[in-house]
């Protein structure tokens, strides 16, 4: 079977799935995105990500191609057509294709809107049993990282980054010595003295869906959360740290720059968090 | 005539040029790009843009997908096709289209070309006569604005500020008060005391072609060269002050944020190196 993608109103093959080279999404990234987690053929914490993709919207002043609840019944016939049980859904919405290449925003451009499914195991996953290894690195991102837009070359390359030196995910450090967030994740730790501590949302960073779902767990098991700054000294000394992301869900931190973070096994937490998401995720009629 | 453009080897017509929706120029904004002018069907300064272009590539390990001779010849081929007598060519290359979707460099992926020319007058310009209005915003771009990418949000938002507030260019201005450059073009001021002052090249600012010539022109003609940064106010105050850009060439500037430059006409020096850069352009044997 191959794999259904949508482009603008028509479910074609991926292979067949194109954009004109004048899309202001290729030109210029003038476009955002938002990527969910697909596990039992369901679209994970999806209300979320739509809301978000709404305020990215809004932000850039793009209109939606589409109403929310039709964009949802597009990813909701990808996972059908796609025959998709686990995976990933992605959409991307640009600001269309102009008749040429200017820097403005086009009177009469009509949005773009792709989107595609991907197979991946999103529920049984090496990295969360090995954990995984992050590289620090310069944030070299630009202001308004709370926009989720597809002008993603500074994660690029920090994630590069990662992998040239053997690591699997980069932490972005601002001038300031604090971390922001992984290039493609939220960054968290947990202290010695077991608060648990992400960044607090801002311009700087992007207010991580599963991020926010995970501290709602968190919250419920009794864990002191703490939303702030914490620099790379600090999650050097930490006692556990982890990822979140939509597609990894949580994902165990085991070493920092090379130096082990606690025992240098994923933590207990961490690994109680996973457990927790993935309950909740798979049990949608439990509350948060 | 169709408009003829190029993509991956093959000449065809502009509304069927298309690249795949996994193409990660689309996706990530992970590729580069130059724009050259055309006038009197010759491609002006065309060895300066190709030289950074090599270099954009280099900085982001992308492989070229041609050599750059033959990348000269494909710019050619464009003109010639498109009958072009006066106007711009576009090229721009991307890391290609991985099979999935993955912020690290996909092994395997062959890097996309692609090209179109436009129609654009480029000697007659309402705007050198006029001159033009600029706004100045915060510069909101990454780190590394030396490498001619296509990750451009942050100057789109800023051009459009402009487009908003009835001027025709934004200067970016960073956190320091000093202007860096515009959203797509160089920003250039002449002192009272007659001194032709540009920041100097660093990875705050891409290194523009058509500033290299102008200042070589200005030499010439004996203008005292600096290249430093300069602030908001200091260019409030400036004598003459006007852009450059491969599309634009030089045009004079007359405001900014609303504030008459000089007279509150196009400065005499800003028209002399418009009028000297299209003489050096259209007689390509001399020396510069």
């Amino acid at each position: 079977m191959p794999e259904i993608a949508y482009v603008n109103g028509a479910y074609l093959p991926l292979a067949e799935a194109r954009v004109s080279i004048l899309d202001r999404g290729f030109l210029f990234a003038d476009g955002v995105y938002e990527v969910a987690a697909v596990i039992g053929g369901r679209l994970i914490d999806n209300e979320a990500h739509l809301s978000r993709l709404e305020k990215s919207l809004r932000e850039l002043r793009i209109e939606s191609p589409l109403p929310i609840q039709t964009i949802a019944d597009v990813e909701a016939e990808l996972v059908a057509r796609n025959e998709l049980n686990e995976g990933l859904v992605y959409l991307q919405i640009t600001r269309g294709a102009a008749g040429d290449r200017d820097f403005g925003f086009p009177s009469g451009a009509t949005p773009t809107f792709i989107a595609f499914a991907t197979k991946k195991n999103i529920l049984a996953s090496s990295a969360a049993e090995t954990g995984v290894k992050v590289l620090t690195v310069p944030d070299m991102r630009w202001a308004r990282r709370d926009i989720k837009a597809v002008a993603l070359l500074a994660q690029v390359l920090a994630k590069q980054a990662a992998l040239d030196a053997d690591c699997q995910e980069a932490w972005m450090v601002d001038d300031d010595g604090y971390v922001t967030e992984g290039s493609s994740s939220t960054a968290f730790i947990l202290t010695k003295s077991d608060t648990l501590v992400t960044r607090q949302n801002s311009t700087a960073i992007l207010p991580g869906c599963t991020r926010k779902a995970v501290q709602s767990l968190a919250a419920r098991e009794g864990l002191t959360l703490e939303d702030r700054s914490f620099s790379v000294t600090e999650a050097y000394e930490a006692k556990e740290a982890f990822l979140t992301s939509a597609s990894n869900l949580v994902l165990p931190v085991v070493s920092i720059d090379g130096r082990p973070i606690g025992s240098g096994a994923p933590g207990a937490r961490s690994r109680l968090l996973r457990a927790l998401y993935i309950e909740w995720a798979m049990n949608p009629g439990a509350a948060r």
